[in-house]
């Protein structure tokens, strides 16, 4: 038997990595011959490069860069050596989660860091770059990343834009004669999971500045400064750019991907889907586990156990959803590929407590999940079900587990 | 496919009766084709006619009684005409509930409440009375129950001694020759889940006298009171009492059953078991569903849930325990005739909403573990496993759900 376990995080609880972990433990303590094939989602977000890395075998690489605000900081790269494929978040750098909140100046955050970040993949000689948009701090239509990598975002006088979105509202021209020439030969998938586009109602200044510090009436002002971008970007590079969607997320770092790179934002749960090569992971598999730490009816809406659901089902494999949180609409999900969906939860106790103890939780609904399933599977084949044995207290087990995670 | 569900109650979220239907509810979401056998179960305590009435096809009987202060009070008796089977169960008439904490007083507590309820069944033509001791107020050796039912406790003096623990200093003789003839013709069954004996440091008084209202001081006195009836009891019956295990159950009532029936007190779940014909149900079913609200390693301990399991197993019936609070320990269940333990909550929430929701969470729960059942049936046969079709939400499913429960 084969189980794929391919969970997305269980946010403030565990990673993907963890949480893929934790179900391994648990199909184990019923049947360690059961092969448990670890494959931890993410949607894009937070966790891409962790699920990735993880997936791929590939390692990380600590980049010495900017945050939005100019400071200096350490952010990570996700590396592949083998298929020489990058992974960056852009959060690692110009995260919003990095500056204070009485500190986001959405004029003068720049991306610079993210553009430090390429070319440290550039540097170890990266010919696939994943990007991760998502949870910026920033609003400068990527102009400090694109400048990080040798373009020149100049005004009518010819001389440099300032930094952030304040610079947008004197810019007059781009100059990409510098731009690194290696970016020429490597493939961007740049991943989004909002669709927005870079201006108007739905742009990215009056959707996502204010989380980033906008007032009201910096909204229209920064709106205006995008505009300005796009109109001298568009007739620099003769590509239109701002109705891309996605092109909004990030602070327009979405549109500056696709004016500099010709990548189109991706749903983030696809794209990962494939990086990780999950469908081929999924054949001959005979079930799939996959969760995260909230289910509910907004989940069929392309959260990641969903399209690790709907891959499962492309090939007739029935998937198994776990949460934290099984919220009302759940059981929508039911049927498309979903057989059951499975809260974690073992008593009533308070939320920290509930997200420290969602590993071992975890770990046992696997295991009473898995029980089920060959106790169905003995009484399908018309033999006597099989009495697990009692198992250790969670104390044991808690401290046995760590043994048990090396091998696959 | 037939499945037995047999919980015990979710104390303070659902009896017997209704978790054993909220079960129903959650097969049948999956598949109303499935059979549902109902067997609601108790430990001999608080519940137990409940289940029998309900197993057996019985009815409710109100009879006007005297609680454990002399207070008239109305008390339900469980009557099955079929067989002739009575069901008592001591609390209802002098339960410690009906009794506030302030008031409580075990000189004058008596039991005559009880010896009303049989005289009901009696009067109904009982050839057989099942008897819950448990929960009561009393500590009188049962004396109130047979003076109702015509034995006359008398003093030195021949006269008939003060009502509750009280009379029992001054008792001297006891006289049968009153008796209702009618006791002779009925088989008495007496459950009891603790085994203490009558006197000493385990008995009533020491270990029950307390929650009872009786202070240190009362304790000797209370417990050289019973020793003063059992010298007169055992000597104008020829029998001992004392020691019997369970004789010192619901305040010496467990003693006077023995003296004057001849019943000796037993296991209220095997007794339960027996009467509601617990394994002529399970034979043939695929699957036994039980629980009740707290599962842990004390379940295995004669807990009802866990008897039910043991009566599967010995008909290598699998069985799936359900808990509404799954507690360390829980998993040394597994093994006997058990194949998985799982808990019903979904989410974080508080105690109040959790009890609240306590039956739709057992019906999820069950739905839930069926659909894994059906799914591991359909891989064990080859088969593709079958998708369930998405559910209305529960907000439809609660109100659609009462109907649901009227076909078996």
């Amino acid at each position: 038997m084969r189980i794929v376990c391919a969970p997305d995080s269980f946010k403030e609880s565990m990673t993907a990595v963890e949480a893929a972990a934790a179900m391994r433990r648990g199909v184990h303590r019923v049947d360690p011959t059961i092969t448990c094939e670890l494959v931890p989602m993410a949607d894009g977000g937070e966790g891409t490069a962790e699920a990735l890395v993880a997936a791929l075998d590939g390692e990380w690489v600590e980049v010495a860069v900017h945050d939005a605000l100019g400071r200096p900081c350490t952010a990570r790269l996700g590396y592949v050596p083998r298929t020489r494929l990058a992974v960056v978040e852009v959060a690692e750098a110009v995260g919003l989660a990095r500056i204070d909140p009485a500190e986001r100046d959405p004029w003068a955050a720049d991306s610079r860091g993210v553009g430090e970040l390429i070319r440290a993949a550039l540097d170890r000689g990266a010919t696939q770059v994943v990007v991760g948009l998502g949870g910026s701090a920033v609003n400068d239509a990527g102009t400090g990343m694109l400048v990080e990598l040798g373009a020149r975002f100049l005004d009518a006088q010819g001389r440099p834009v300032l930094a952030g979105a304040r610079g947008l509202t004197s810019l007059a021209a781009l100059d990409l004669g510098e731009l690194d020439p290696r970016l020429a030969g490597v493939r961007f998938r740049i991943a989004s999971d909002v669709t927005n586009p870079l201006l108007g109602e739905q742009g990215a200044s009056a959707v996502y500045g204010p989380q980033k510090g906008a007032t009201a009436e910096d909204v229209p002002a920064l709106d205006a400064a995008l505009a300005r971008w796009a109109d001298v970007v568009e007739s620099a590079l003769g590509r239109e750019v701002r109705e891309i969607p996605g092109a909004g997320a990030a602070g327009g770092l979405g549109a500056a991907f696709v004016a500099v790179t010709g990548a189109t934002p991706e749903s983030g749960v696809a794209l990962v889907r494939d990086a990780v090569g999950l469908s081929g992971r999924i054949t001959g598999a005979d079930w799939v586990f996959t969760g995260e730490g909230g289910i509910d009816g907004q989940t069929a809406s392309g959260k990641a156990p969903w399209g690790v659901a709907q891959a499962a089902r492309a090939q007739s494999v029935p998937t198994v959803l776990f949460g934290g949180r099984v919220a009302e609409g759940a059981e929508a999900l039911l049927g498309a590929g979903v057989v059951a969906v499975v809260p974690i939860l073992r008593q009533v106790t308070d939320l920290p407590t509930a997200l420290a103890d969602g590993p071992v939780n975890l770990e046992r609904a696997v295991a009473t999940v898995t029980r089920l399933l060959l106790a169905g599977a003995a009484a399908g084949r018309g033999r006597p079900v099989p009495q697990p044995s009692a198992e250790r207290s969670a104390t044991h087990s808690r401290a046995d587990s760590a043994p048990r995670t090396t091998e696959t």
